[in-house]
């Protein structure tokens, strides 16, 4: 399942997962967006890579932040962007949603950037688009949000450098996050030394031992000696029927302030997807203190999209330009 | 009334209606988005044709898929394009519509892209905008979709070529449909040999003798010998008022099936304007089938509004580039 | 605080308010859309001026008008123009707005357009960006609304140059006017002879002193001999509270109809910022008669907020490419 993502030559054709990839694809979208990001501090942020390509950002769950990063990076690209609600479109014309897909891509579209609320969604587009066609998934559900992943991996990366030396702690609702998915892979897949997931019972899934982790159930113990520290959105929309604590006490318990952040190395950098809630996961002195590199984060997610893009679009035209 | 289209020397200066129209300005069109076509197909789906210009979709009623085949024409031609939801709009805080076009073409815009739930209303715009705007119909009430009727047009000339041997059947609910009016004008201008309607009585108009249709209650006889079937959409939001059978006694009567089908010439192709009603108009089989070409349909919508667009801010300035 | 727009050599960095800019400033800034206007004119509209550059239009209050306005500006200077409609945005994940703006400039943002309902918003949110981003303020609450004003004063030396020479009266909701406001520190930064208000007493603020306006409460003895009137929008969503007379007395009093047009000097022009509520402030006739620049208006305001946008950029970067 995992591997339609790839070419035969085992580049980038979808990027769905990070499930799958190996270490020198994931450098080298690292690599890529290392280049995206000098880019980025020029007058001019532009690079024609994708002219006259046909982006489509079909939304089926409203996210301006995520839509907006992959809007300026195909504008950056100088590719056509189309944003399409499509909860507010075709399909409410009673259309399937495959013949919606069908459609759109009939009109010589050569990429759609999916967001949709159920997991597996990106995965089930890309299975019945044309050849022509790549999928980059925006978030689908509770179960990938690959291009966060490695947003997330370049600015660890920015920092630390050497991977197998690291011992990253991810925090919060390890259970719904997608996010939190995506990002033990990469992490695996790029060889960190120890992955830990810090979190109450409660958000933590069964399959823990299968990917790896190393689980602790208190931030004291957990953030011990760790160079990485990210913590996770509470997805209060996605936990229906999880047994939560109050904000006040989940914060007393798991929320990273500067008490916490001393149980880590003293050059740990602290990480977040956003949005934040302040005082819930986060203390204010610490988003906005020394080591957070959370709008880092965000600077990072242009540069990464950027790359993405126009590798999943390269694999399929070998006469693409280079970034001068 | 439909001259006003027309500039003195007979060149396109809005696009309204297909009524009026001779037949080289509809073979122009399509000889032109020939070109297009072959466009969409590059890597650089982009051409400089209208640099520069602003195109307008002024959308009174909602339609992603219509609004979006503008907007992906517009912007390979390289348009500037700006969507107007108006009902969002300035007419919300009490504007009069005129006073709001007014506005809007004082700010140097080339074009408005018209969809409006009222017969006429693109013709009343096109008669209260200055010299230097075109206006293009994307769909008035139960008028007339001109862009629709000529991408089905150069669908059928891709495949059939000679019009006059060709036996034309349009199926559906011709009464309300503003695209069966405008395929009728178009089929006949183009010299098609026979034009049938084939629908229930409530679903007629009372014109069909000065259209110049034969008109049928059956499938059976209706599609006998037929090279083109055109399905219509059952717009139930359009036919308050109108007997209708259920869905099943339509399908039954109207839909169009294998069985049905098979009365048809061996090669005759099938059409449909979209959104498809899966098992109301159309069995899955027929519409996913051979003789298909409902996505064909739309990929050559694109290269029709690239056509139409070029062919209607050409005729006000000589200076156009050609398509290189 | 009115200073913090302007750079250590005294160029623009942010355009917030009209007050505390000097007369050559908004002489540049007219003269820059002078250049700007000829532009429009022509078959290819655009400028290579910001391209690469990213601009967000941030509106927390709707306004199609002023937004399509801006972005056009934006585009015809071959800038990347990103629409956010803030109120259904992060904001409604708990987020604040300033980490909201904090994501947004970490995105490589040039320039925010802000629209906002509370008086001060623009200012604040240029008290908090990056030193590489700039702010426009398209509007804040009853406080300004620069380009407006910049607009109307282009219109105005359009057709009677020499401003020290010129009687201008403003009519109606004084009060409520972020329009007024600015438009009242533009004419006396001008120099214009002799600034009027004709108002009845609960629509007018109560420093019209310090304003170094001359206060009327009737249109013939406030018309006599001016060379320009600008009319106000009666906003009544702004109006809570205020005793007003009905729309008739209001008309029959305030209102602009052919006869109180002729207290003014014969070749007065008649403004208004749009959109107009015929019969309420304005007569159909007036609206659309000789003297009326109404019109003109919009067109301007395109060359305006190029101008604004060209020059806020180009303060921060003396690599700015000349307009040819």
């Amino acid at each position: 399942m995992t591997n339609n993502q790839l070419t035969e030559k085992g580049q980038l054709r979808h990027f769905l997962t990070i499930e799958g990839l190996n270490r020198p694809l994931l450098t080298e979208i690292m690599d890529r967006a290392e280049q995206f990001s000098s880019i980025s501090g020029r007058q001019v942020k532009k690079v024609p890579l994708l002219r006259g390509k046909t982006i489509m950002n079909l939304f089926f769950e409203n996210s301006t932040r995520t839509r907006t990063t992959f809007e300026l990076a195909a504008k950056r690209l100088s590719a056509d962007v189309m944003n399409l609600n499509i909860t507010t479109s075709a399909t409410s014309k009673g259309e399937s949603l495959l013949d919606t897909l069908h459609n759109l891509q009939a009109m010589h579209t050569d990429m759609f950037v999916v967001r949709h609320a159920q997991s597996g969604a990106a995965e089930f587009i890309a299975q019945h688009v044309a050849p022509h066609v790549s999928v980059i998934n925006a978030g689908d559900g509770c179960h990938a949000h690959p291009t966060q992943a490695m947003l997330d991996m370049f600015t660890i990366r920015r920092h630390k450098q050497h991977f197998p030396d690291l011992r990253v702690a991810i925090v919060g609702d390890i259970l719904h996050s997608r996010v939190a998915r995506s990002q033990i892979h990469a992490l695996s897949t790029l060889g960190v030394g120890e992955i830990r997931v810090i979190a109450p019972k409660t958000l933590l899934p069964s399959n823990t031992q299968t990917l790896g982790v190393h689980v602790y159930h208190d931030m004291k113990t957990g953030l011990q000696d760790v160079d990485v520290i990210i913590m996770l959105r509470l997805q209060f929309e996605r936990m229906q029927g999880a047994l939560l604590p109050s904000e006040n006490e989940y914060f007393h318990s798991f929320g990273l302030d500067q008490q916490k952040l001393n149980y880590a190395k003293p050059d740990a950098i602290v990480m977040h997807p956003g949005p934040i809630n302040r005082g819930v996961e986060i203390s204010s002195d610490v988003a906005d203190g020394d080591q957070s590199v959370i709008l880092e984060q965000v600077t990072h997610g242009i540069a990464i999209r950027m790359a993405v893009m126009s590798m999943v679009l390269g694999s399929r035209s070998e006469q693409q330009e280079s970034v001068e």
